[in-house]
């Protein structure tokens, strides 16, 4: 069977496609209906070239020559490509725009404004302490759902974000990720790239503008185009080649990513770093400074002066379908019935395993639970999640950074996404954690066998650094179980407490303090020992609180008597009980 | 002209090679004289499974079917390919094995006492409390470099060396790293094969031991070798595939790697997990597992019963040239001798300026430095260092992992490196200066814009966890000088400070507050403000220093007094003084 296909909406092809050729069809031509005047996209990219120059001259600091290189996509996207509420960002239906190259902050608000979000006025507010439009984007913007700027993370948060539009909401939104050329020498683009291919991710459609030019010098490749193609290619993706200030290359492109069904797309945009900007354009020296007034005047009136004065009534291109609410996932409200099987004077049983039997049985509750693996699943016990909900399992392999990334997107989307790694390769992804801090994202990391007493394993498998890295993060949860009933229950519990968290846990097996009905809390500790003739304080947490308690049986032989804490909560501490505790034993200092 | 070569070394071919082709030869047919029976290549192969099953087995943990798998590569390198003085292995003229598959240790052990390194006994103490031969090697053991064990590291490490080689000894020094599969999904791997290609290291050859099997499951490339093989000649590789237990197979690839002249390269060795391993060959769930007694006694049978009982008569090929030390370059000793030209009330400076200008002193005096950059050059103002001595200026682009990876080879080949990027993307290669760290190496990581007085670019930008994450470290030395003169002087010292080092800098310009000739040392800080009457006492650290000093004059005027200290240095604390001082000012409370 031949069959030419038309179709109302670019959006339907890629479905069209893969549905006629299930049925053995093969396809011959395909048209959309759907475009807008390419003078329209030319000169929205003019208009976002002006803003770019005007909000950084008036800031006296930023990106102009960054944002320039990027008009023509960022103008494509914006006006033609992407299906969006201008209004409703965060809507669950709505295409996606990564910034990957944060620092080219100037245009995405300039694309947001003149999209209709807010006034082009406020760009002018740009850097300024009170304003929100930062020098990179944060989640203080409605529009921005990651803080960037820290480069190389915006595709691995892509990948989350196509994961959960593909695997999990079953929508037809596309994710777009913006990265610069100098950023593509991290590595992490490489785990994301692997990633998403293995898993077919046709949602998924990065570009990388070319500008050849770093902040300080050329980049490795420059304009070698071929071999970022190669390198693409090799990774499983569709890699096409275009002029990145060529609209109908663009848009030609961009269709071609909406065609493809089994693989996700780079587009490789050839651009100048400063294209439009007179006497600037494809200069070197020219990284993060802003043009000085009259400098920007001349290159503003040479801008306006390219402007077709086309129809200007734009209207964005809202999706097809649009579903109101952009949590996708709603939370069951059973997952706090149950309790956990371990018994005092029973087996002993390891922390990581306290929280993996919690995990599971959250599979059942939380639907949006959602684990992350970096190929230790049998040793942190997450393969019984696994088990329980394969579907919200995802592998990550050995590749810690993208699997924070991907957690953070997962996180934006409405999830809770429990990245779970031995605590010594959290430090591997330390970037990306600061940044998901910055963001406040809903994500839980589980860092197992950490500390010395993994043993014979050796120094290089200890993490030792896992709470002085989160507790440097700023608002985020820390907890430190000391057995697994505990370990249950912070797990149930991080999982309930929006923002970032992480849960440091053992390898060896211990005994049981806890009781199945005790109840724990964030910013809370447990008195394990106490008298009314104290003479010191113990705090105590994890594996050291064996170490306590066994202190506290030696000591009591000869009739001194010591406080013992189970901190529990490392951040928040629990600074009203240590004091209380530090007095009653007698070893409070208050200088005030 | 034509000639038909015949040399006596194989390491000579590539220089020959290379001579010819300058002077407009066509190289047609190239044969080496040295060989070693392939039977004897085959029974030490043999040998290491043996000594692999039989420590793993008496230590009752470990890999040995990830030893298993490379037991060929091994012996292939070892007692055929490499050349070196088991004895001397720290010697300049050696070829260097770096283990990046770190769990593998046990055969990298059996590799080195079968060299005659250490007698085999000693193998049965793998994993005991008191022995060097722990679960991950480590520097405590002469004949390891680096420890690893933390996956996807050991490339970076081998770039840096195979640089210092190429560029900084001019030895023909060969770098032999050897990987996992699994650890090939890490993202630096890929920011470390684009340098070298950049660099055209074709002294640096890679394996990866394609077994098939990570820890908890298949790859995800499995034995796609065709798809290993398009991705790293994409990145610049000579790339060959080999079966990784065929000895010839073997031999050729390294005879082949040792030819190429303008590129690295990669042996990608289809193997078995376990190979040799009777009923345990290519099957899951076998990672990290040692054989129990009666099965390891069954395995070691058929094992030996593979020994062809050859004439063990092996010597190891020693360099062909052998030169005594290991320290390849010697510090001058005038270093010390300039002071900084910043004067007390003069123009304001930022302290990393200060410390820019310290090191592009050092260039001239310490010929022991070398510069990393992660394309921020023009705002550490790095580049004058690369004006000073362009030669040991490396461009490091924006690939942070890499970058420490590349300095910890740089530290171990004599060198002190300075790996200088801004302080928030320190974080991105945490996982790196841990095992830098732990290796005790002497690198000096700098980072620059941090804290919050970065201001208008955001907090992406702003390095806040740096003191955090570089105290958590055991025996690092941070300093946080206030001033341009006192960043100067820290410079000096921690080039002359053996061991890590943490420098941290800020971006804005500040007052001078040291004369020239202050005098600064690690571990001691400033008191700069004092009396008899302190009623508080204020520690402050670099931009906070200057808001220290204004609270002193304000409280002045209210006839307040205050101690003000400049700490300087973070780690180690200045105790001594802070606790004297807090006395002086009333504040401080001992319970001892």
């Amino acid at each position: 069977m031949e069959v030419a296909v038309r179709v109302e909406s670019s959006r339907r092809v890629a479905e069209a496609i893969f549905f006629l050729k299930s049925i053995g069809s093969q396809i011959m031509t395909v048209e959309t209906s759907e475009h807008v005047a390419l003078n329209v996209i030319e000169d929205k990219a003019t208009c976002l070239r002006i803003d770019s120059v005007r909000s950084t001259t008036e800031a006296g600091s930023g990106h102009p020559t960054s944002c320039a290189s990027a008009a023509e996509i960022m103008s494509v996207l914006f006006y033609s490509v992407m299906r969006y509420d201008p209004h409703d960002p965060h809507n669950r239906d709505s295409d996606v725009f990564v910034l990957s190259k944060g620092h080219a902050a100037p245009i995405l608000y300039a694309a947001w404004a003149e999209a209709g979000a807010f006034p082009r006025e406020r760009l002018l507010t740009l850097r300024k302490i009170d304003s929100d439009l930062e020098g990179h984007p944060t989640t203080l913007l409605p529009f921005v759902d990651v803080a960037t700027g820290s480069l190389g993370q915006g595709l691995s948060v892509g990948v989350g974000m196509a994961t959960h539009a593909k695997q999990f909401d079953h929508s037809d939104q596309r994710i777009f990720v913006l990265m610069g050329d100098g950023e593509s020498a991290e590595g992490s683009i490489w785990e994301a790239a692997q990633w998403a291919s293995l898993h077919k991710l046709s949602n998924l459609c990065a570009v990388i503008d070319i500008n050849r030019l770093g902040q300080s010098q050329p980049t490795t490749l420059q304009w070698e185009l071929e071999i970022y193609k190669a390198r693409w290619e090799a990774f499983g993706w569709q890699a096409l080649l275009v002029d990145g200030h060529s609209i109908p290359d663009l848009l030609g492109a961009f269709e071609a990513a909406a065609r493809v069904i089994d693989r996700p797309t780079i587009v490789l945009a050839r651009t100048l770093k400063g294209k439009g900007l007179i006497g600037i354009e494809g200069l070197e020296g020219w990284h993060g400074k802003a043009l000085d007034k009259p400098t920007a005047a001349k290159v503003i009136a040479e801008l306006e002066s390219q402007l077709s004065g086309a129809d200007e009534d734009w209207k964005p291109h809202l999706p097809v379908t649009l579903r109101s609410s952009s949590q996708t996932t709603a939370k069951s409200d059973t997952s706090s019935g149950e309790n956990p099987p371990y018994v005092i004077g029973g087996e002993e049983v390891a922390t990581r395993k306290g929280f993996a039997d919690g995990l599971a049985a959250l599979a059942n509750t939380d639907p949006r639970v959602v684990v992350l693996d970096g190929d230790v699943m049998n040793s942190t016990y997450t393969e019984e999640f696994k088990k329980a909900a394969p579907d919200r399992f995802l592998e990550g392999y050995i590749a810690e950074q993208n699997i924070i990334g991907m957690a953070m997107g997962l996180a934006v989307r409405g999830k809770v996404p429990f990245a779970s790694l031995f605590s010594c390769f959290v430090t591997r992804a330390y970037d990306f954690i600061r940044l998901a801090a910055i963001s406040q994202l809903n994500l839980k990391i589980v860092g197992t066998h950490c500390g010395v007493s993994i043993g014979e394993d050796g120094p290089t498998q200890m993490g030792l650094e896992d709470l002085a890295m989160s507790c440097a993060q700023p608002d985020f949860t820390v907890l430190y179980p000391a057995d697994a009933t505990s370990a249950w229950k912070a797990t149930v519990i991080i999982a309930e407490k929006s923002g970032p968290c992480y849960l440091r846990l053992g390898r060896p097996k211990s005994a049981i303090l806890y009781d199945p009905g005790e109840q724990f809390a964030i910013g809370k500790c447990k008195v394990l020992r106490k008298s009314g003739k104290d003479s010191a304080l113990v705090v105590a947490g994890g594996v050291t609180v064996f170490e306590a308690l066994a202190a506290y049986d030696r000591l009591q032989r000869d009739g001194i008597a010591i406080r013992v804490i189970d901190l529990f909560s490392v951040q928040p501490i629990d600074r009203d009980e240590l004091i209380a505790s530090a007095h009653a034993a007698n070893g409070y200092c208050d200088h005030r």
